[in-house]
């Protein structure tokens, strides 16, 4: 009954295959291996982006940052919502990577509004040589608490992007719930909804760690190269890196595994409200905040249960005290566990 | 018959192996995973260090820059060998991760000398405010020319940085090729000899992308997490990084496989010299440099043979010209093909 | 009718006189110069702080940047509030200078409130890996809005500051506004209320390009001295810094041409009240924001005067609509002016 | 007798006047002041120049570091001689205002020459993903050992520069002492000889604090203004920075000036030569670089004389021993003080 994180559990057995297949004889390092030519072809397919320059990482942290890096000066300022992980969770690496930019906050609890992304642009007029200037439009897709954007709602932002010239962003660590849930395209879902570099991601969704960066317009791709050397980012041994992705790229292994995530969350989040349990956000994808009973949490914890709660103490407090959690289901959780949860609940 | 390079053969079986037994269930992240554990006290036991903070960080680069990072101030200068790894091979990763301090380069082809030290150091003289102030002194053990100071010679470089009371980094990429060589313990080329911080380097060796740092005081830890993190490095699927460096340290095959390829350089440089190479540097460890005719070069190239020339064109000029070469034996490599390769000369 | 900003306005004859007389002979570079004894002298002086560490520097955003970087490691973020300086006015000059910390903004349109800064570093948990730390506390005084904080308030802030173990910055480009209107000494709205560096502002107040950065604490003396050169600030003919702060110092000028500017700032905004201006912030020392009639402001523009609107367009919309404005007096200002401006309305 | 810099010396009182006659009333801060439409009008015709961009800052380390940060990217490497000001005297300023580039040195203990120049280029060879990309290649005229290149010699440089594609900055700390000796124009000495950007010296020819940084090619005038900005370099009270360099090209006040201060550096120079010293440069311009016997030494410092030795111990040693010198002459010393200087000689 692991709900912690969806870093925390194990790689799948395709891409552990095919690290072993990998490891045979010598291979060209630093991504000249032939193994990176298959993941390439199965990425430019994907998203139907023959010219796509498709990039390998170890680290969402550092495809969120490298990516953004190429696309922001050091005197502007990224957007992104209050909540994205490039603000709450990585610790000042954008403003590292983009040799000490800035990052204005969107304020909301979850998705960014057009309305308020208009708004905080222009409140950094362009051309003023006081204030930090306009940069990228950095989109969590799917949320940190879980949400989807609909394809409708990423062009209304990515048009807001364009109306000032921005470049935009999408930072896709769970990239394929969100493909899962919406049922549309890679291509759909990006570029031609305006979206010009996605950090896709590989680890939270049964890979050990690797994220690919793809940029549709290949002009940054040297830029890029130097950024990743530069961050120590570019792994000499490539071919490991190339073989988790050219595994999780097989037979839309990386659609299947979200699919199950997602259809596991849905059943928990159903379980979750038939026990009285409040949505705190729309469980979209993979993740379900709710809130229970004290009570109901000690029970669980109790019983084995590993979640964080979001919101309050578990220990002190009166027992009927609704308490908010974030649950996540990883690609390897099956449905007799979210049973056996709901069971003690 | 491959010697371009130590970072381009396989993964060793064992450490394969452990990758495999990791792979089951859930486990905390970021360096909260059990095995971690096993890798800080194998590492303590070997370098007799119990104090010693140890971290996993995915290539050699990271390594040495975030280690440096934590023991120099962006107004100071590391000093180096001009031919050091962080100096040739890292495109600005040292000077990015300390915040753009400088490189002070010692004029070598090889081996830094105590007086070259010495000399670079006055030059930077303490309180100062218009020139860079001294900060750490690296040392690349073994060397970017294959050559392996001894347990004195390193003595001699560290109590040059103790005159000034600057701290010493030890750049390790090889230090298994090191160790093998000299017959000494790890603590004794390390904390016994003055050195600070170390990046053990694994994936030269054997493993698929993890290097150690081992800080012997470890009043830098949380610095160092901070950084490393910063810099998007640090793994969330940690248990990854900690089942290579704990299958590295099992049963010293770490320094099995450095001794193999140890044995292997040897036995390569002892036949080249038999068939008539000039040594460019003193083969200690497993990289040899070697001066053969141009014909002896057409004819290993065409025979399939794979290395760098580090001198000349391969195809262009009189066949008796005597063209240099780096020759890199990594651990998987076989005497029967160091005899192959030294049959076609 | 100049009320653009007090940045605009002369350089007191005073302290021309000083550069006057120090453009004699030969004098040491780089701060060894005779009159920053005067200088260091006088200033420790007026703030009863006999240790204190002090610099000038020739603009107000590199003294809040590099006494800001003394204070914070670059995986910290610093507070301040959503309206200040080092946040709107500096593009992204804290964040370059701190090497790329993070800003975390305190919502609010004028002062912090000691609750909202005690909720931002709640946020900030110390010694969590994925969070930026907690950093140093920078309060502006007075605000970008014209508003006072008085002793119990900047001890308020302060005291949430040290709760957590905090530094404190005040940000004094108006230092000497704020002494006028409090009555208190240097010492008092300074270390005494538990702040820990200080940006004492001249160039605003009458001055032609100075500013000193004054620690009570001297221990970041070298560093502050290494960052300054490092930031390309300090002066090779510093005697001209220096001549400019001594007479700034010399029989309080700097508290007598605050004094005036406060007076007359209030004379203003008394006539604006009389004339039936609403005020949108406090006017507590030379700053008034008001606001008017369109057809007012056009009025007073047509007539000549010179300041900004903060809402709306001069131009076009209705007549009767109240838009707010700006207005700043500066030391050199004078009462005629104030009155000219008043009778146009 | 003061030869101990040409950073000590007063301010011309012409450049003086042009303060006094600024300081009325108010003006439009942060460049936009009728005074710096003067200073943009005049230095471009000094130049020839009617699209230059130009700008004001108060360092010569500002100048340099701001204008090698709009050429060079993070990734990349300045190319300058190892006694280049940016390297010796700037603590890091350059590495910091690039966003941690690399300086790599040319060895030379004066002037760069083309084939060591090509040679270092050609170390750092484009498209290498591991290795500091070529970057802008800096140009000291007049070098820190008081050598002047010729027309030809800077010529031979930037074609070198231009053979890799690579920018050219010209540091002109002295660019008034190299026109005086050349006899050239400035459009000579810099775009018509392959020159893009130069640091065009004011401070230490007899202005307070400033330089012009002039594009030849507009193209980076608004990433100057913004990299200026964040760097914390722009002035508010701007008009006193444009009436310096306004006083100083009045009247070609800045040539009059070096051309004085040349005189008497040659006269200075004779004198020496006939007393028995050696030169250890060629004192092609202001700066005399010298050896004497520590006698005569002692003798000018117990006669008042300041200056600094670049060599030896001025109390202990033998009398006979040479001793270097350098000897620097700004535009205020006058030819009775050489007499005077020599005489005790």
């Amino acid at each position: 009954m692991f709900f912690a994180s969806d870093n925390s559990g194990p790689v799948h057995p395709q891409i552990m295959q095919r690290l072993m297949d990998a490891n045979t004889g010598y291979a060209m390092p630093y991504g000249n291996d032939p193994i990176m030519e298959e993941v390439r072809d199965s990425i430019r397919t994907a998203f139907e982006a023959p010219d796509a320059a498709v990039y390998l990482v170890s680290t969402g942290t550092a495809a969120n940052s490298l990516a953004l890096a190429c696309y922001c000066q050091p005197w502007q300022t990224i957007f992104c919502s209050r909540v994205a992980h490039i603000e709450e969770d990585e610790s000042n690496a954008p403003e590292f990577y983009t040799s000490a930019a800035k990052l204005t906050l969107i304020d909301t609890d979850n998705k960014m509004s057009p309305d308020a992304l208009r708004a905080a642009i222009g409140r950094r007029p362009n051309g003023n040589v006081h204030i930090a200037q306009p940069g990228p439009v950095s989109i969590t897709q799917i949320t940190e608490r879980g949400a989807v954007y609909s394809l409708d709602e990423v062009r209304a932002l990515t048009a807001v992007a364009q109306e000032y010239g921005l470049p935009v962003h999408l930072d896709g660590a769970r990239f394929a719930n969100a493909i899962a849930k919406l049922g549309c395209t890679p291509a759909e879902m990006t570029w031609k909804s305006g979206v010009d570099v996605v950090s896709f991601g590989g680890t939270k969704n049964g890979c050990m760690a690797v994220e690919a960066v793809i940029f549709f317009n290949p002009e940054k791709a040297w830029e890029f190269e130097k950024r990743r050397k530069r961050g120590a980012h570019l792994f000499s041994k490539h071919r490991y890196l190339s073989a988790q992705m050219a595994g999780y790229m097989q037979d839309d292994l990386w659609l299947t595994m979200a699919q199950s995530a997602n259809d596991n969350a849905r059943h928990l989040a159903e379980g979750l409200r038939a026990a009285g349990a409040e949505m705190m956000h729309s469980p979209d994808a993979n993740m379900v905040f709710a809130r229970l009973p004290r009570a109901s949490h000690q029970k669980l914890h109790a019983a084995g249960a590993k979640y964080y709660l979001s919101e309050g103490d578990l220990d002190t407090g009166p027992a009927d005290e609704m308490l908010g959690a974030r649950l996540v289901c990883d690609w390897s959780i099956r449905k007799e566990q979210i049973d056996q949860f709901l069971n003690h609940l």
